[in-house]
């Protein structure tokens, strides 16, 4: 057994250094951090392997956008899931909109009245939703022919200014899949042409082959989840029916285990369904993705 | 101010009763149990007021079903969004088999060899696929043509057995939502048609006019989210579009709200978006939707 | 394996049939609640065994007193230990004051300027210190002579009026245990006299012999915990120290594993120590205490 | 409003500039522990501010010491309250031995036979109780005579080894305050010696003079809680007292706030008790303390 050995902080100690430190600790949440930094590491040095990037959360109003693009410009990933809500406010941003640092806890009807939506204690002007309209009003007949959504957000990439999470992913031809996408600001833009009589021949499923051919053809998969929702669960079933399951997990969330949802459930669960290999190595971080994954790249970055 | 009047237990206490001494308690938890009962039958009796009904989770794994069919055979929901897990243990379910009753701390590897998946505690069996595989291969031609999520799940409902949450909202023209529909075991035997080269016509996009049609044309809307996720954002956002907002909202979760996702966040932030009118009569249930949800609704069923 | 039987309401159905569908439902959070109403009657059925019932929190703000004063005078537990925040609240109301529904998301200043202290939802007059001073001023001739926390609490519970769970405890004879006293309104009270130059016996190390003499003499141990703190850890290292250690256990709390602070250990973990039997019946109810009380009591209450 | 800036993550960024970056991003998790730096760096450079710190949960266990030891030893705190399990556990590494590196999911009873108790994912070997047994033997004379329990902390801490966080208070005259020192591995070893006939003289409240002098005789008090429970209680009502209250605090908790308990209640609540400041600079960090304190305190050290 290795002992833990305590946390030594030197002046300016930089992030890397202090990850080693929690490495040497070696448990609890500062365990578990050092371990997702290790498992990362170890994943994109394996170069049999896949990794399956997924995003949940508010992301882009939480500060986390340049990480997330200097993670998709470095190549760390392979297959890019999120939530329609992180591309609607990453897609805003790159419209030249910003958000802001607010309370948690604030009178919402007047913030309303302020032209504010809330996101915990992060705000967004609601005149956004105009620039969202011409984008797409000017876009649309690029966009409406797509046959899945990932090909949808691989032309919005494209069509999308530089500096957005979704350009990046153009760039670096990274897929993204998002199997939620209606249910989103983009979602609601969209219902916005279709109710002026405008059509997509955008199909439900028609995505679901290329993410389970992309874990089909790894010799070895990773998965990495901020958060969980969606974009967890439909990395894990493709894990699930291909021969390949993941090899390396890590995942950070706050939701708990016991009222027996996906997004709560540890990665060892995962075992039982075969989304995961049952000697994978793998950590769940129960932390606040705005706190651990700046530490967590910050080291990884280091190291590469 | 009123005072809190402590709960009084007496022998064979109705579950009504007991909702009643929690309604003079009026704090904490036990107050926002009540006060969700209270909200409910209030935007029951009103006439004039649609009621949207999230639910995510594993409710059918969490032995929920039939609160859930009971609800919708005494018609007292108007639309109900879900997850594509939930609808595959309903179908599963409904083909004859069985979730059961296991443990959380338990070998993973092991259950796996024992043909076992497993949600928190509750098990299922892996060979349930084969049974899927075979509905779907039998009814495919009927479902592939379908426009849209919700008419996917229409037709779903007709053909599924009886004792399904889906048959039974089919039977109460009661209309599905579940935007991630692809996201779930119905999704990866949909990927498994498609493998073999059959095509469907469902729209990612098309059931987006249907919800807010449905928000757009009530007097009153009331919301009710048993968890998170999709089922919660794709009803808040028809709210958000919507001339009315939600005049009444029920909200049960385990998740917090510090790390900026919608799961978590309290029905109150829907205030400043306008999902929930300034006034509204609304209440966040901080508990799991198994203990939460039979209480609940074993107190309203005795009012109605 | 037992399947997972959903749970079915009926009309007016009791408290006790509604934990008997959890109990066939028998997962989840459920689950876990009806395992918590059989754990505890078979501890009190169990004529051998000694309940040790550990209570932290906010229950007497929380509306909890009339369930912990009837679990008292029907002696149905052995040993209670709680926190001096209770038994100050308790001696409140005692004293003829009340606690009060308020709200958690306030402005606490105007609050203060409205003389009330805020305890989540629920709001205190700040007032009541006054009739404590009076109290205490009266009694304390009584009181300072005692040796111990444990006595100090028996005599102030003989003090006490009526309609106290100190008052019901003494009657009861039924030991209070309450190693934090000093960290309480009574604790303030009692510095108070002390700086009037008044002077106290109490020992803080006194009554260890008492509760560990109470958990040694037994056949069989049961621990009951609603949330975690000073009264779990201190009936936790009585179980440790003595031979018979917990045969029954059951746990109510919100708090975490993960941080690795005891309030939010699982019960498992105290079987490495020896606070539990390694085949002991226990369970963990992930719940605020205030829901999962009033539902464990009365299914309790009608099976006894 | 200031904008959201998103977090840069340069190659070997040193904790300092990355909580920089955090600070610019200023929401959610990662703005809150950018803010716990800078209020604890505030109170510090307050010359006329009293830190008052309260420390809960598995410090040592998770590799917290050498991180408190250095805070004492820069003094940059002015009183220590803690509870008896944390100093525990410093005297037993102080004393020769180690916690270890495990793992959460284990077989408990193997570990009991294998001679290790279980803090989560922390072990400890279970035969430091013989030394502990040897070391108070020894000094028993000398700690029994001790009045008040921080008095008998302090000789505790004289006699303490280096390398503890007992003798490190003790060496920079940094008073230690544990209300509930019975309600430990040390309460445990002084009932032994009580069992054999010994006596203390310790008395339950004689030191909340102390605490409360400390607290009244400041111009400023600064509060910062690591974990909740009866070190963060027992400072809170050392506030409630004084003339000066808080004006600075800090927070880090996982705990939740709807159950209405201390460990979770949001600093802010202390406003309506008059514990806090109604102007005063504060923060909750939720967040499991083992990765915030270690990001705080890197930050914090740079700028000292």
């Amino acid at each position: 057994m290795k002992t833990v050995k305590h946390i030594d902080i030197k002046k300016n100690i930089t992030v890397d250094e202090l990850i080693k430190e929690m490495e040497t600790s070696g448990v609890m949440g500062a365990g578990a951090v050092a371990k997702a930094v290790d498992i990362f590491e170890k994943a994109i040095k394996d170069k049999e392997c896949k990794i399956f990037f997924g995003m949940a959360g508010a992301m882009v109003p939480g500060g986390m956008k340049n990480i997330i693009m200097d993670i998709v410009k470095n190549k760390l990933i392979h297959v890019f899931v999120t939530t329609g809500a992180n591309l609607t406010h990453d897609l805003v941003e790159g419209l030249g909109h910003h958000h802001y640092q607010g309370k948690a806890n604030v009178d919402d009807d007047k913030l309303n009245k302020e032209g504010l939506y809330r996101m915990y204690d992060s705000y967004m002007k609601n005149n956004v939703y105009e620039d969202l309209e011409d984008f797409f009003e000017k876009n649309f007949d690029e966009l409406k022919n797509c046959k899945s959504i990932t090909e949808f957000l691989k032309v919005l990439g494209k069509l999308s200014p530089e500096n957005t999470i979704l350009n990046s992913c153009y760039k670096n031809n990274l897929p993204i899949f998002c199997p939620s996408l209606a249910d989103s600001g983009i979602g609601l833009i969209i219902w916005g042409r279709i109710a002026q009589g405008k059509e997509t021949k955008v199909n439900a499923f028609e995505d679901l082959k290329d993410i389970i051919d992309l874990a089909w053809t790894s010799k070895k998969n990773a998965v990495i989840y901020l958060g969980g929702g969606v974009p967890k669960n439909y990395i894990q079933q493709a894990m699930q029916v291909s021969p390949k399951k993941a090899s390396y997990g890590i995942q950070v969330t706050m939701d708990r285990p016991e009222p027996g949802g996906s997004s709560g459930a540890p990665l060892k669960e995962g075992i039982s369904w075969r989304k995961m290999e049952k000697d994978a190595n793998f950590v769940d971080v129960i932390c606040d993705v705005t706190i651990a994954l700046p530490l967590i790249y910050a080291a990884l970055k280091s190291r590469l």
